[in-house]
């Protein structure tokens, strides 16, 4: 069963906002095994969200519709369905109480404008209407659409609690889709696909996707079938013959991100950890901290970016910095073994480079960046050369940091092929 | 004049990829003055590709598709662009010679997957020939159409070095439309929204847009006109206008994030700053050094993730965290004392406190969070409780202790309203 996405907004169309709100709805979709065939962005223009509707209604069994409803003058489409469904706009008076609700439980006054939200279309029916966020449905001409908030956080929740559910229940039997995404760091995609290019005449049906995710690479994999377990049997065999071809490289699946990956290996060896970061500048850190219970396992992190900061905090010696600079093997060393020894970790993990755009010279080019990792029986440094802006240098680097210690408790040789 | 954006590839329509490339044209597009009225996403379909691009030639002046244009199976924009506009497909040889040279370099093999790439439709003009990467234009009845790979950096590139100027070629007169964008932190959208009413009246064609852009709101105000320096005035009288209204709590115009305004503070007043990160992890750090030459401002940082980190790198005293707790006022104001004595730095600024989702508890729910700021002379903490993620609280905090840097330096009271 197929449906359409339609997200509107002036700041979609003028490129102020990145259409997050088509990508999860769109995911979601997919992920459960229906199908999106096109995602329309339009502006506050009642004409092209009218026209995007309509089309929409032709080919569709169903519609998600964001943006749009709140309560400034731009929030005009309950006004534009009326209109391209002929469905007079009244008040609605569930949403009414539930708006003035919302109001007075935060101490504000109840505006003309803010009343204006729960004016809703003929036949409209309230998702949610308990809740304190809120969206419509309608049913045109046997086509289910939704409309939803813009505000992310609001459509996200009422998508995976009211919508998606609704749409699976227009299905006759819920059909067979799996996915599969494989994430590579260290290799690039015409790399990928050539060492993949014999598996391509093995895969039967299943879908290949190639999709390059700085600094990363995913593979995806996508099967229908009418059996489940067969589907993810067949599933799994291509999955285990990817992994075969490009060893562990494939640092995760699914939704996993590098931090998850390190954390969970961490977590399962008991084995703590602290950082030296100075180009990347604490984004180690953040990362490691974005998973929940990260405590157990991460001790903290220095972030040493003055010469000052490395010697005083990491007993990085003063003739190491002014010998070999701190952009050097000698320094990364230092720095690794310092941070190991003040958090009193099991491993100790260190970066220091130039990010740019400035500070590079000749012979250490803007993206030199030196690791190195400290451990009670290993020390190893490594330099490397990355490419990029700022920012993509730090996540290069980050992403570096972390797959050395996902390699290094996996008991991998840290720099491939070496 | 108006424009169309197409992106391809299932990855858009399977929500396994953000859209930033139409978010980029887009961007671009209409900070030149121009509109896009419409973005269309479609997978690897030649039936949805063929249809999006049609229509799109029935009321644009210009075109611009990204994606599918590699060397893997489901890159096929060129054999249904040839089919929809019945342009045969032939071997480009400038193309074909790049495509070679490319590869040659890089120590590749070269293939048929690879020299596909050099089918082109019937008049097609490379864009950018001499360059690594390239895309391609065609003239179809009128309407420009430009045809670019979905890589995002090379996309990026080709918009702005080539696209962009052959479509601002094609205005008979350069038009003058003027776009700003206001950032605010500390207010809701509502109230936002009601503060600013009196004004909406006052503002005369120019349109204001109001976006959460979380833990942010952005207000945007476009005007269209004949003569620049007459838009831009209204525009700037405007903006004063906003400003006067809401205060400080617009902490910055256009492009610019809170460690940008921050960043420059800092360097302006030539002030030195030190972290203490406990639950943003490392975040505040990273923020900060995402600026260009942060190092003229930033010591560095201790991400004291641990109760030990606290008292051994920051000299947290025991007793303080035993008897109050790592989330206290006091923990703070240690962190903060500690952190500006150990880098030496003109500023310390603290955050500690429950990013969640566990941790949590009566007296200290989720999203507790203590700032504390040192300096020579003032010593502040506050409590806040942010809603949200895990990663939403740490933003939240992050965003509150960069705004209290900037408030601090620019003498404002750093909790507003007290």
């Amino acid at each position: 069963m197929y449906g359409e996405i339609i997200t509107i907004g002036d700041e979609l169309t003028a490129g102020r906002t990145v259409d997050l709100n088509a990508w999860y709805a769109a995911g979601k979709i997919a992920s459960s095994g229906l199908g999106i065939t096109r995602v329309t962005s339009v502006g506050d223009n009642a004409e092209m969200v009218s026209e995007a509707l309509k089309r929409a209604c032709l080919s569709s069994r169903f519609v998600i519709v964001t943006g749009g409803l709140g309560s400034t003058r731009d929030d005009i489409t309950s006004e534009i369905v009326a209109r391209a469904f002929n469905r007079p706009l009244s008040a609605n008076l569930e949403m009414l109480d539930k708006i003035r609700c919302f109001v007075k439980k935060r101490g504000m006054e109840i505006t003309s404008s803010i009343e204006k939200m729960a004016n809703l279309p003929d036949g409209a029916t309230l998702i949610h209407p308990k809740g304190a966020v809120c969206g419509y449905s309608l049913v045109e001409k046997d086509v289910h659409l939704y409309f939803l908030p813009g505000v992310p956080d609001q459509m996200r929740y009422l998508m995976d609690t009211f919508v998606l559910p609704d749409i699976l229940s227009l299905c006759h039997s819920v059909p067979v889709m799996k996915h599969r995404v494989l994430k590579i760091y260290g290799l690039n995609e015409p790399i990928i696909a050539e060492k993949l290019k014999c598996l391509e005449k093995n895969t039967g049906k299943a879908v290949l996707g190639f999709y390059p995710h700085f600094p990363e690479n995913h593979i995806t994999i996508t099967l229908h079938g009418e059996d489940a377990s067969v589907v993810s049997e067949k599933l799994d065999r291509i999955e285990t013959e990817i992994t075969g071809i490009l060893g562990d490289y494939v640092f995760a699946t699914e939704n996993l991100e590098m931090e998850d990956v390190v954390a969970e290996k961490l977590t399962e060896k008991g084995t703590t950890i602290g950082l030296a970061e100075s180009c990347t500048g604490g984004l180690i850190c953040d990362r490691l901290t974005n998973v929940a219970g990260s405590s157990h396992y991460f001790q903290g992190g220095i972030v040493c970016y003055s010469n000052r900061s490395k010697e005083d905090l990491l007993a990085v010696r003063k003739e190491t910095l002014a010998r070999y600079g701190a952009v050097s093997p000698e320094t990364a060393r230092e720095m690794a073994k310092g941070v190991r020894a003040c958090m009193k970790t099991d491993l100790g993990v260190a970066v220091t480079g130039i990010a740019g755009p400035d500070g590079g010279s000749k012979e250490k080019p803007v993206g030199t960046v030196h690791i190195g990792l400290s451990s009670e029986n290993d020390l190893f440094t490594q330099q490397y050369r990355f490419r990029g802006s700022r920012t993509q240098v730090k996540l290069n680097a980050t992403m570096m940091a972390l797959d050395w210690v996902r390699r290094y408790i996996d008991g991998h040789s840290i720099i491939p092929g070496i």
